[in-house]
C-alpha cells in the first residue's frame, strides 16, 4: 500500500492499480475530534475504472459459476481470517474514522460480527440447501438457483463500517456465497478501513485461488457515473444500504435497466406502548427507547424513531421521563461532517409539519460532529394529517413520540405508517391489553418486516429467522431479508431450470448423486439428502 | 346470469353486479369464423367499479390472513370440482371464442391442467411449507412468508383462456394459495369463459365460507384506469402476463409505486442446432421444430421464434426442409381480430430488419383470422447487428432461421440475446458436440430461465423444478416462475419475522407446536417436522 501521502490505489481485477483519469479526490475526516484525515487522498472514479472493473466482474462471474460451493466457502473462510489477522488496524482504523467506540462496539461487536457472517456465509456455500435443488423425474426437470451471471455492485451505508460495509458486510457476503462477483463501493465515511478490508479481500483470493475479479473496489465516484453502473448491462444487480433519496435514484435507474436492486432506505421503526405496559411499567420502556435511541448516537437503521402512546396520565409521565432521560444524554458522536446539519434540517422539518421540541433541537457544542439528543412530541391527529412529513428520518438520536387522542386513534396511528423495517408493540405482561393488541397488530403486520414484542429494535441478529427488510419504501420488494443466512442469499440468484439436460451437463447439485451425501433436495415432492 | 342479451354484470365483492358508470362496452369474437359475438355485451369498467373491488379486496385480505391454510386449499379444491362440473359449458365457450382445438386442446389438454394447477396449489396451501417457517430459539426470532396485505390484480393472456387466465390460471392460484385476494381482470378475447369461470369461483367462495372479496373479476378497462389500479395503494402485488408494450407500462408504473410486479412479457425462445445434432438427425429436428412452431397457431409464450444454425450442408438441407414444412402447413386459427395484422406488422418488421421470407408472409384468406405459416432467414452477422429487431416477438406461427457464418459466431449470437424464458440445444447423442455445447452453454444458461436439451420448448410442465420466467426483459425478475408450484407462490409472500412475540400471538406455523404435524420447518438450522 506504500506512501501514505500519495493518492491511493483501487482494487482492480486483483491488483491495487492507480485510478485512471480521477474526477478529483477526497480525505476521510475523524469526527470525534471534527478534523481532516488529510493524510491519504482517495481517487473519485471515473468512467474508465468503472468500466474496467464491470469487464473484470464479468470475466470473473464466468469462472465462478463453474466453481463448487466448497471453492466459494473457502475464500469467505479465509477472508475471515485475514480480517481477524488485521484486527487491531482495522479497529483502530475505524474508530478513528467513525467515532464509534472501540472496544465495545468495533472489537467485541461488530469485527466479530462480521467475520461470523462471512462464515455462515461460507457455510452456506459449502452446503448448497439454500439454493433449493429440486428434481422431478417424471418430467424429467431439475431446477436450482445459481448465480447471477455477472457482477453484483455493493453500496455499503456510513454506520456500520464492516458489517455492513460494501466490501466485507452482509450484502456483500449474500452475492458472494450466492456464487457473484462484487463490485464494492466504499464509504467514503471510512475509506481507510475500507481499503484494509479490501486487502484481507485480496489476501483470501488470492490464497483461495479464486479468480482475480471476484472481489474489485473503488472508493468513491460521482452520482451520474454510479447510476451508469447501475444500469450496465454487465452489472447482474445492485445491493444498496443508506439514504432514502439515493436509494430512490438508485431504484429508478435500476428499474429502467431491469436490474434487480436491493434496497434498504431508511425506516422510522415504530413503536407502540399499549396503556397496560405504560402503567406496569412505563418508567423501565422510557428507560429502554432513551438507550435504544442512543445507540451509535441514533444512527442505526432501527432506531425507534417514532412512540405511539395512548391517551393518560401513564402517558404523561412517560413523557416526562423521556424528557429528563433525553436532556440527561450526553450527544454521541455523529459520522461525517455533514451529519448535525441533516439532522437540524430533519429536526426542523418535523417542527415545521408540527412537532412540539421537548428536548434537544441544536447542533452540540462539541470538538467532533454532535447534535442534542433531541425529542419531539406531536399529536396523533397531525400525525395523521401529515404522515409523510412526521415519518422522515433523523439520521441521529432523534425521537418524537406520537400522543394519540384516543384508543381508536392507535390503529389510525398505525394505517398511515409507510412501510418499515421493523414495527414494536409493548403491552402488559399480565394480558391487560390483549384485545389492543389484537385490534393494532394485523395493520402494522403487514407493514413492517419484523414485528417485535416488548423489546427495543435495535439489534439485528444474524439468524436464519431474521427479517432485516420489510415493505416499500423501507426497501424495494416485502420479499426479501439483507441480514440472515440463508435468506439473504435468495437476492442474489436466477432460478435456473434445466429440461432433460444430459447428466453430465448439470450442474452438481442437480445430478443424481448427491455431490456432498448431505445437500437437501426437493426430489419427486420429498426433502431428501438420498441419491437418486 | 339472467339475460344474454343485456351487458352483463362484473364480480363484486361476492355479487354479480351491474358496472357503475361503465365507459363503454365490448362484444367477444368468434375467431375460427371471423366473426362478432354480438350476443352479450360486456363493460368496459370505469373507476367505480374498480374503487370498489380494492375496498372490497382489502376486507378480504385482512380476513383471509387470519385462515388457516386448509380454508384456502378447500377453497381452490372447490374450485377446481365447479369447474370440472361445468366443462361442457367452458370447453364450447371457450373453443367458440378462442378458435383453440375443442377436444385435443381445451377438454384434454388445458382444462384437466388448469385443475389439476388448483389443486396442487390447494396442496400447497394446506400443508404450508412452502411457506419457509424458520425458529430460531436461542434468538426467539421466527420467521414465515405471509400474505401481502391486500388484493393481487391479475391480468391474464389472450392465449390460454383456462390455464392462464386471470380468474383462474396459474397466477391466480399463486396468489390465491399464498393467502391474497385476487382482482382478475378477464381478457376482452375470452370474456364468456372468463364470466363462466368466475361463476365458478363465486359458488366456490360460497361453499368454503371465503370472503366475499376473496375473487372478484371485471371485464376489461382503459389502460389509464388498469395503471391506477396497479398504482393504487391498496394494490399489494401485479401479475401479468402479454405482450411486451403493455408489461413495460405496468412495469413502470408499479416500479414508480413501489408495487410487487410479476411480468411475463414475451420471449422468442432461440434453439440452438448443433452441427452433430444436423448431421445424426436433421429432418427430424425439423419436423419438431415445425409442429412446435404450429402448436397453438404459434401462440405460445414459449414458442421456438429463433433458431440459430452452424455453416454447411447439413444446414442447407435443414433450412429447406423447414422451407418444405413452413409451406405444407395449414394456418392455425389467431385469437382476435387484431392478429392477422400485428403478425404481418411482425414479419415486416423482421424483414425490414435484414430477414428473408422463405415462406409464407401473408395474411391467410380463409374464413378465420389467420396468417400464414411463415418462415424467414438471416444471417448470423445481420442478427448480431440488429439484435433488438431481430429479436421481436410475432405472435404467430412465424419462425426465423439465423444461419451463422461461422462456429465461433453461434457463441456471439448467443450474447446478443436478451433475456428469454427458454433456451435450447440440439447436440449429436454420441457427444460429437459436446465441446461446441461446452462453449455455448454458458453464454445462454444466464439468458434463459430453462436450459433444454434436445426437445422443443413449447410445452411447460407444472412441475416444482419449473421455471416458466427468466431474465429481464422476458420478466421483471430473474428468480421467480411463473409455473411449477410451490416456486410460484413465493411471488405473493413478505417476508414475516416475529421478534419475542408471544406464543399466541404467533401464527399457528411458528407455535412450539407444529400445527399439522407435517409442516416443515427450519428449527435451529435443522429441517424437521417435530414439535419444538
Amino acid at each position: 500500500m506504500s506512501n501514505p501521502t500519495s493518492m491511493q490505489p483501487i482494487l482492480l481485477d486483483g491488483r491495487w492499480v492507480q485510478a485512471q483519469a480521477p474526477e478529483g479526490s477526497f480525505h476521510a475526516f475523524n469526527p470525534s475530534q471534527g478534523q481532516e484525515l488529510g493524510e491519504r487522498d482517495y481517487p473519485i472514479s471515473g468512467w474508465a475504472d468503472l468500466d474496467a472493473m464491470l469487464d473484470a466482474g464479468q470475466r470473473a462471474a464466468a469462472e465462478m459459476a463453474q466453481l463448487p460451493g466448497e471453492r466459494i466457502g473457502a475464500f469467505l473462510d479465509a477472508y475471515a481470517a485475514a480480517i481477524e489477522a488485521r484486527a487491531d488496524a482495522l479497529v483502530e482504523t475505524a474508530h478513528r474514522e467513525t467515532g464509534l467506540p472501540l472496544e465495545g462496539r468495533l472489537r467485541n461487536g461488530e469485527l466479530p460480527r462480521t467475520t461470523g457472517q462471512l462464515r455462515q456465509a461460507a457455510k452456506a456455500a459449502r452446503d448448497g440447501s439454500w439454493a433449493r435443488p429440486t428434481i422431478d423425474t417424471a418430467a424429467d426437470l431439475r431446477s436450482v438457483l445459481g448465480p447471477l451471471g455477472g457482477p453484483v455492485l455493493v453500496l455499503g451505508p456510513n454506520n456500520f463500517p464492516f458489517a455492513f460495509n460494501g466490501v466485507s458486510g452482509g450484502d456483500f457476503a449474500a452475492a458472494f456465497a450466492a456464487g457473484n462477483p462484487v463490485i464494492a463501493k466504499a464509504h467514503p465515511a471510512h475509506p481507510h478501513t475500507s481499503q484494509l478490508l479490501a486487502e484481507a479481500a485480496l489476501e483470501a483470493l488470492q490464497s483461495s485461488g479464486l479468480p482475480s475479479g471476484a472481489v474489485q473496489m473503488f472508493f468513491h465516484t460521482s452520482n451520474e457515473l454510479g447510476l451508469r453502473v447501475v444500469t450496465d448491462p454487465r452489472t447482474a444487480a445492485v445491493a444498496f444500504t443508506g439514504s432514502r433519496p439515493a436509494g430512490m435514484a438508485i431504484k429508478a435507474a435500476a428499474d429502467a435497466a431491469g436490474t434487480p436492486a436491493y434496497l434498504e432506505m431508511s425506516s422510522v421503526n415504530p413503536v407502540f406502548v399499549l396503556g397496560g405496559a405504560l402503567r406496569e411499567r412505563g418508567a423501565a420502556i422510557a428507560a429502554e427507547l432513551a438507550a435504544s435511541c442512543a445507540m451509535g448516537a441514533g444512527q442505526f437503521c432501527t432506531r425507534p424513531g417514532v412512540t405511539v402512546l395512548p391517551p393518560g396520565a401513564d402517558t404523561d409521565a412517560f413523557v416526562q421521563e423521556m424528557q429528563r432521560l433525553t436532556a440527561a444524554t450526553p450527544p454521541g458522536v455523529l459520522l461525517t461532517p455533514r451529519s448535525p446539519q441533516l439532522v437540524a434540517d430533519a429536526v426542523n422539518a418535523l417542527r415545521a409539519a408540527g412537532a412540539e421540541l421537548l428536548a434537544g433541537g441544536e447542533i452540540a457544542d462539541t470538538a467532533g460532529y454532535a447534535f442534542q439528543p433531541t425529542l419531539l412530541k406531536v399529536s396523533g391527529s397531525r400525525f395523521i394529517e401529515a404522515p409523510r412529513a412526521l415519518q422522515n428520518e433523523a439520521f441521529g438520536q432523534v425521537s418524537l413520540l406520537v400522543l394519540a387522542e384516543s384508543q381508536a386513534q392507535l390503529l389510525q396511528i398505525a394505517q398511515a405508517l409507510e412501510g418499515n423495517l421493523t414495527g414494536t408493540i409493548y403491552s402488559d405482561t399480565g394480558g391487560a391489553d390483549d384485545a389492543e393488541y389484537d385490534a393494532l397488530e394485523p395493520a402494522l403486520r403487514h407493514r413492517v418486516g419484523r414485528l417485535i414484542n416488548d423489546r427495543m429494535p435495535t439489534g439485528v441478529a444474524v439468524s436464519p429467522a431474521q427479517n432485516h427488510g420489510g415493505p416499500y419504501p423501507s426497501t424495494g420488494h416485502p420479499g426479501f431479508t439483507a441480514v440472515g443466512i440463508p435468506a439473504s442469499l435468495l437476492r442474489f440468484a436466477a432460478l435456473h431450470s434445466y429440461d432433460h439436460v444430459r447428466q453430465h451437463r448439470l450442474p452438481p447439485s442437480l445430478r443424481d448423486a448427491n455431490p456432498t451425501g448431505s445437500l437437501v433436495r426437493l426430489v419427486d415432492g420429498q426433502l431428501t439428502t438420498a441419491d437418486l
